[in-house]
């Protein structure tokens, strides 16, 4: 994490920022009657960057805004549109249609020009789209916008999410005062794989900010902030048909341009790291199921690749997720998932702690305080560090534990 | 599956390979106070080949039996000693001390000369082994020899297993009867990824033959085996410290040596397969928690180890096995686990069925009968094809379900 802004998680981010105004409505996507349709839209035209999933099968709202960045330059996004209950994934050429529908109900809707509307969706794949449903919704949310609308927006995205996922900072640039806020939902099928236009589970973000920022800039921020941040989780190794990040900066704050060489650019990304830091350890808190947010340190690894990979074998194996539900410092299971991780890893030179626990040191277990070990294992932040002692590489990845939920919320959600 | 002799499941099927004893006693290592320790011996010095697991972190017995496997040449082995209850990992010099031990002590009782034991550990990683039980077990067993104790070495390596695994199969060759007997335990920790002298899970077997065969024969009709049985198989996705296969070739049978240019090799090689198979599918049956055999099938990739790879994504993705176990054909998580598995697909040209029910045809969903897809996934035996459309790549990979017991096992298993 860096050393940035204060960052506040309390309802509305989006719409804290100033430009934005939002809406979450219900239109029958979901079973429950929930809220399910989202809209994000500012007041003048955005410049926008995006990450989507890696995944071979991109979902057909992924495939749009993938096409709509690639035709579009400078400032022209308005307006995101935002469903749950229906991913439009492996929907085939209907789906495609059905995107680009979307994007042209909003922009009727809200009397915007072609081409100026993002489109994300989440929810069950293999189903056609209720365009009807969709419809009625993209009206009734254009009706309810509003400049305090972000919290709204916020549970409208959420699936098998228990809790909305927001996070606000402010940064001083320039004497200008910057804002930066972002809504996520995830909750299953976690564990991005972004990158820029290529897509994967589903983890969905928006973030706005009024900052004005160069395009390359603003790619090169989200591209390292996201690095950081969402590409760091896992809740069960699924990688999504949809994830995505989208970020759009209006430039209403009338700061000096944040180019890449800009003094100011650090400050910004800083900003925008911990913004997504605080939304991507929030989708892990609430990761189906999950009763411990679990943080895995790898250090000492040859290079910070290695140290990744490292942490993200530890943070998947449902051997270590189970033993950390139980409150077990079977720390064998850690080392074990290290040794099949693929890196350079010398046993003779491995420590490991469980919290500040020391477990192993050279290779060789520790006697260590069991109590000790179990409390630090209840707790509702557990974190595992292994040093490697073999180079610079490092990595921090988040991950949840594997509880008897999981299984039921996975078993019992039926297509 | 090769087309091979009939395999046999019944009890005691490595002692039903002539020439070869076996006992399984408790001395104390298991706290259930079940048998935990087992002998196989044969009545002349055998031929021997292994594989042993890839992770970095290998266990103390594997390193021994490594060790052993590059100082002898010809035949020199007569028995193998396996513990259940402490894996003797992750326990520095002692261990590595420890089971250089167990294969003395075991030469001791039973007035073998050196070098000529192999050792396996299975259970609790990152303890140290209580030698004092372990010394009296190996009496105990070596006592306890028997032409028919083959069921009961079976059932004293079992961990979390509940049901003991055998096969035997018999062929002629040159007029000779041959027989192949094995015994494997493993039901978590169940990720095989076994190459000639290097270490993964516990996934341990032994397999005894009284053929006689050259061993560069005996390496690579193992290696071959392996590659199509235990290297197929995956219960959670995490590979052991102490995973090994041993195959001892003891020539009693009298056939005319098999080399690898005989005649008789590849019928050798596909009855060894086939009692591997057989293995590897009753270790994936028992797999914790599991309540369907699951068979993933990808053909049509680039090549066959995309096809593997894609299958295997397939067979550990969290998110498919849960949805077996609640009878959810929830197709697109196994289209979304191929999607992220890393290999080559284009999905206009994917096509997916759930046992014979056909489910996506050229990456579009069909409609499909619902009761019939689940009452296919309420079978004991659940199989889905993909055919990614592309090449001639093939692969067959076998895995479990994921149930409420996985977690309870593994949260509940104390260390």
């Amino acid at each position: 994490m860096t050393d940035g802004p204060q960052i506040e998680t309390s309802p509305g981010a989006i719409t804290r920022v100033p430009g934005f105004q939002a809406a979450g409505v219900a239109c029958g996507l979901k079973e429950s009657g929930q809220p399910d349709l989202a809209l994000v839209v500012g007041d003048r035209p955005a410049t926008a960057a995006a990450m989507f999933t890696t995944n071979a099968f991109r979902a057909a709202p992924v495939l749009y805004d993938i096409a709509l960045l690639s035709r579009r330059r400078g400032s022209y996004a308005r307006a995101v549109v935002v469903n749950a209950g229906n991913a439009n994934a492996c929907t085939g050429e209907q789906g495609v249609h059905d995107a680009e529908q979307m994007a042209r109900l909003t922009e009727s809707a809200l009397n915007l020009p072609p081409d100026s509307v993002f489109v994300m969706s989440t929810g069950v794949i293999g189903r056609p789209m209720p365009m009807a449903k969709v419809e009625t919704g993209i009206r009734a949310a254009a009706e309810a916008l509003s400049p305090t609308g972000g919290a709204d927006a916020a549970r409208a995205i959420m699936t098998t999410d228990l809790v909305p996922k927001e996070a606000f900072a402010q940064i001083q640039t320039g004497g200008v005062t910057i804002s930066v806020g972002g809504m996520a939902k995830g909750s299953g099928m976690i564990h991005p794989s972004l990158a820029p236009a290529a897509p994967r589970a589903t983890m969905l973000s928006v973030v706005v900010t009024d900052a004005a920022v160069s395009a390359d800039a603003l790619n090169a921020a989200l591209k390292r902030a996201v690095a950081a941040s969402f590409n760091r989780i896992t809740v069960d190794g699924d990688t999504s048909t949809n994830d995505t990040v989208l970020l759009l900066a209006s430039g209403r704050a009338g700061n000096p341009l944040i180019g890449l060489d800009s003094k100011d650019y650090e400050t910004f990304e800083a900003a925008l790291t911990d913004v997504c830091t605080s939304l991507a350890k929030q989708i892990v808190r609430d990761g189906e199921g999950a009763t411990r947010l679990v943080e895995i340190l790898v250090r000492g690894a040859v290079n910070a690749a290695e140290a990744e990979q490292a942490a993200k074998t530890v943070a998947t194996s449902p051997l270590v997720k189970t033993a950390i539900f139980g409150a077990d410092p079977n720390w064998g299971r850690v080392l074990a998932a290290i040794g099949r991780s693929g890196v350079r890893v010398d046993p003779a030179r491995v420590d490991l702690w469980l919290g500040d626990v020391q477990l192993v040191a050279g290779g060789e277990p520790l006697a260590f305080d069991v109590k000790a070990a179990r409390s630090a294992l209840k707790a509702p932040e557990v974190r595992f560090t292994a040093d490697l002692g073999l180079g610079p590489g490092q990595a921090t990845v988040w991950t949840c534990d594997l509880s008897y939920k999981y299984v039921e919320i996975n078993a019992e959600y039926h297509t």
